[in-house]
């Protein structure tokens, strides 16, 4: 669908009033209804899979024209396995519990009134994201579920894919006699479509940017709707004194290695002075067994030579770069205090861990330590709605306010109170 | 102090620094203390009431020199009942319980690691506020018992008072032994020390904008940091056909004036048509009797001239006028539904409120409603922290992200998950 440049403001205006109007609706639409619609989803993307690749192969053909990194046409690509993630991910969305109507409080006035503080859900989302088409359906999916309206904006190199699972969303939704503007896909790409979105505040309540930093950035700095923002992972581990040497490795190669590109995977390893000679050999042979390109500070470094193992020199640079490869910093430290200094100057407030046995000094860490995930002998690698029982995540927040940390169904909501009486006033 | 205007970036940006490290100060600092400097605080207000008046009485001649209308110049005084009520604010806010540290959630991980889900607070909180010098102190006192450093900037109209307040502050913070930056007052009004305060979103976490709709758009529209705003309340009461007439009008009236130039005040009144002729005339006349000018759309003016009862005709503007003051909006509906349409459309989703004896007509209205608070039988003037429960209140949030409606101590925290384990790696 080609939208003459003049048009798009009033389009996306179109598409804010009618999502705002059936967010109405949505809210008090009862589960079961939701789920068949996602659960009808699911169904069609099955009985469409070959016309999906169809699609995405024209993205493809026209991304690798275009030049895409393999990286980014690796993003791109929506195979057999995506798509059954995809299926299989909003079979799991369908099962779990509805957030929406849950009762958080009550509280009885002395009056003799009720007031019950509610689950509801926030209303309108947009959803701006780059080059990953499962988004599309993901995103769908969780805010359908949590009873908001949702507006689609996907990047332009997965447009012809996002618009066929647009409209297989499109055809749940009306298969199922939900209303069809509950989800909408932003039909361009234009970049005075995503300005325009962003000052709709009276129609849309937040805005979810999910992508690359500049796309984040872009997105805070030009929206009038509040942002929830999912920022990458400068993760470090702090391998104190009174660390198990064998923990330590393990834990170190785990959050480096075992998924090095995404935000939840370590950049930073600090060594406490105290252990450094015996503990950095141990560990680096271990990261670098398994390829881990290792940037130490000059003290480390030279531990590092002397035991035969290559390293670069960590420049301060470093210290606040996410590889999302296999390369870690290593900088030696000599307290707590210090670990919690750098952390919290160099890193992202996403999840830093400790090893250590000693109970004190674990406190200390995970008090101070201004992270959205904080652990105790445990992997970095853990900071996943899932793994956090949530049941399906729509992105981790780096946000303090609404939501911190992985993002589920319920960080979806808002809440409203419901307060009943029989006449009474205020005196 | 004067500021040359060349200073203020730079000045503004070592206030945000010091406020970010005395907030991870701040974070760990038990309950004790902080009680400790608030109720030193509210000593130390009670043994300077005349300093602080002298200097109030500098902003008030410069006020009336200026030509300050009266409600401003009212807004700015700090008479001896304002200052007790700050005092006993101070002393009701250390007596809430502390809501860092709390447990909100546990979650048992398949591999033997627990996930707790904490209170924190959130970190660094710029208050941005207009003429009421009482602000300073009650912000100050709720951030400082969240555990949050704040960044206090207040309007030019109350500069000489809030330097006074803040004078106190510090020397609350010093005598009992808390950083003395963890609440700071901003030397300046000079619009561009909140234009640079507005985009340092690496040391401020949060904005509260506290004021009038023009301030809180600017602040809204400006700030790379997220902001929770407190609109003005455009609030409904809506008589059903199964209101019982008694309770309506002491609803309606006590919502209308018992306070009206608050925000939970009424704006709006909306009759059901079936009852319009008998329900009507008794409401208005409790209305009028209490001063209050009658604007009906049509068909209500022609009930309450028929009755004898003065009106004048309301335009479509007044359906979303906050009229802050004697003044009531009438309209005529047909059924619950064109209610909801009415509010959602009209109102600022603030607090909304039916009479009716009919249950399936109010839970429509209560889910129906898009407001923060909707009330079934009771007035909307109870929208406020402490009738909540809440203790104390901050403001009312008129968004529905992280806080929504009444905002006390907890909704000035954020949290963060804390993860113990035995070495736990993730397969």
């Amino acid at each position: 669908m080609t939208v003459a440049e003049t048009d798009i403001p009033s389009l996306v205006q179109d598409i804010a009033f009618r999502a705002r109007k059936s967010s109405l609706i949505l809210a008090n639409v009862d589960s079961d209804r939701k789920n068949k619609a996602i659960l009808r989803l699911a169904e069609l993307i099955e009985a469409n899979v070959p016309a999906l690749q169809e699609e995405n192969q024209k993205d493809l053909d026209a991304g690798e024209t275009a030049g895409l990194s393999s990286s980014m046409l690796n993003r791109l690509q929506l195979n057999e396995k995506r798509i059954s993630s995809m299926v299989e991910g909003a079979r799991q969305v369908a099962a779990l519990p509805d957030p929406v109507g849950e009762s958080l409080d009550t509280y009885n006035h002395p009056q003799g009134f009720t007031i019950e503080k509610v689950r509801v859900p926030i209303g309108v989302i947009g959803i701006i994201y780059e080059s990953r088409p499962n988004v599309t359906v993901d995103c769908a999916i969780l805010c359908l579920k949590s009873g908001n309206a949702s507006i689609l904006r996907g990047g332009k190199e997965a447009f012809h894919t996002n618009t066929a699972l647009a409209k297989l969303v499109s055809q749940a939704l009306d298969e199922t006699g939900l209303p069809a503007d509950a989800v909408q896909f932003i039909p361009t790409t234009d970049r005075a479509a995503l300005n325009t979105l962003l000052k709709l505040n009276e129609q849309i309540q937040c805005i979810i940017p999910r992508g690359g930093e500049g796309l984040i950035r872009f997105v805070s700095e030009n929206s009038t709707i509040p942002v929830i923002k999912h920022y990458d992972g400068i993760c470090t581990v702090f391998v104190d004194k009174a660390a198990d040497i064998a923990m330590a490795e393990s834990i170190v190669v785990n959050a480096k290695t075992q998924y090095p590109s995404v935000c939840n995977a370590a950049e930073n390893l600090l060594v406490h002075r105290e252990v450094l000679e015996f503990h950095l050999p141990q560990i680096a042979r271990g990261l670098a067994a398994k390829g881990v390109t290792l940037k130490a500070d000059p003290e480390a470094a030279e531990v590092l030579e002397s035991a035969g193992i290559d390293c670069e020199v960590a420049t301060e640079e470093d210290w606040s770069t996410e590889y999302l490869d296999l390369t870690i910093s290593i900088k030696v430290v000599d307290s707590v205090e210090e670990a919690m200094g750098f952390i919290n100057k160099y890193g992202s407030s996403h999840s830093e861990a400790i090893v250590t046995a000693d109970k004190d000094t674990a406190e200390a860490f995970l008090n101070g330590v201004d992270s959205s995930t904080v652990y105790w002998n445990v992997s970095t690698r853990f900071t996943d709605g899932f793994e956090f029982g949530l049941g399906a995540e729509i992105g981790i927040s780096t946000d303090r306010l609404h939501a911190r940390g992985p993002m589920g169904l319920r960080e979806l909501c808002s809440y409203k109170y419901k307060v009943v009486g029989e006449g009474q006033i205020r005196g």
